[in-house]
């Protein structure tokens, strides 16, 4: 439709979800029922239904993931626009808080001590929490590289992991290593993905259990 | 590349860089030298070649963008992940500042006031800040219209749009009519956006302006 309508500020997502939902139909597209929210969630902050192919979830991924919220779990993630994308209050309402290490003085301190990137000293800052966690990666594949090798080593075993950065360089590579851990995951296979993507999975999980 | 490889923290951006330039020039694209770094910053944050397809420029756009910010304009955006993305140590070294009012209290009583979205009333609460504006819109197409119907009315002529809302109601129509305005732009036509490509495109910007 290339023609301005005027529709309700109200109905702008609800419209949304239907194009979406009637679009999957047409490419014969069938979603699983608990997964259907968040790929849906995930193809209309991006506008692009590439990610109804490519994303991945572990046994029973989204039915864990609320669970854990709704127990209290803290989100961390790798990007202060994920960080900015989160719905804090329906998190907060569960008892949870989103958190993101990356601008911290601290961190960039340790990452340059260790040659390594703020991402990866962000992962190893989250077990300071001491709460049960997600980690939400949607910019640095050096995140997820660090949390496989701190759930290899058992040094952090992260309660969930969602674990969608974009790009070009190791990005494929470190989300098929996540995929090879037993922890619950939802990850968009391929190079795509990005804080957009990360806080848009959350928010499709927060917005079930807020309802 | 699926291998998992060792590279410095520092290089990554500058492989990815290269690797975007590889897959263009074998995809036969060739870009414009001003708008080169722009684009490849969209690839680069979305892993999505079809911006290069896409993306369309008025006339010496991004020479006039980096005048603007050189000389103290202020960005306004509509989404607070754009906000948190955007370099604002940059563009404060030119004497800018990064604007979102859309989690004003103000905003969200003035839009119920009017039935209308708090991003339009955002645009509108942007006529206060009383300095040179450019405006990324990453979200809202009803951000783009009331911009379009302000500068209609003659009430706020902004200095510059990025218009890149995503989505699948009145987002085509909306960056339509903003390349109809004779404002300079830079615009993803279609349906694909986003706050991540709004910060990328103002980034690329300001990156190019610190070196």
């Amino acid at each position: 439709m290339n023609e301005l309508q005027f529709v309700l500020p109200e109905e702008i997502e609800k419209q949304s979800f239907e194009i979406i939902s009637e679009e999957l139909k047409e490419r014969n597209i069938l979603l699983k029922k608990d997964q259907e929210m968040v790929i849906k969630r995930v193809i209309h902050t991006s506008a692009d239904f590439e990610y109804a192919d490519t994303m991945a979830f572990s046994e029973d991924a989204v039915n864990k993931a609320k669970e854990l919220i709704r127990n209290g779990a803290h989100i961390v993630t790798d990007t202060n626009m994920a960080l900015a994308g989160i719905n804090k209050k329906i998190l907060g309402g569960f008892g949870g808080e989103a958190h993101c290490f990356m601008a911290w003085e601290r961190t960039a301190k340790l990452a340059k001590e260790s040659n390594t990137t703020r991402a990866a000293v962000s992962m190893e800052l989250a077990g300071e929490i001491g709460k049960p966690l997600i980690f939400a990666v949607g910019n640095a594949p050096t995140a997820l590289v660090r949390l496989y090798e701190m759930i290899e080593a058992k040094v952090l075993i992260p309660e969930f992991i969602i674990g969608v950065p974009v790009g070009f360089v190791n990005v494929v590579a470190a989300k098929e290593l996540i995929m090879r851990t037993k922890v619950p995951y939802i990850v968009n296979r391929g190079r795509k993905g990005g804080s957009n993507v990360a806080a848009a999975i959350c928010n499709a999980i927060l917005y079930e259990l807020g309802r």
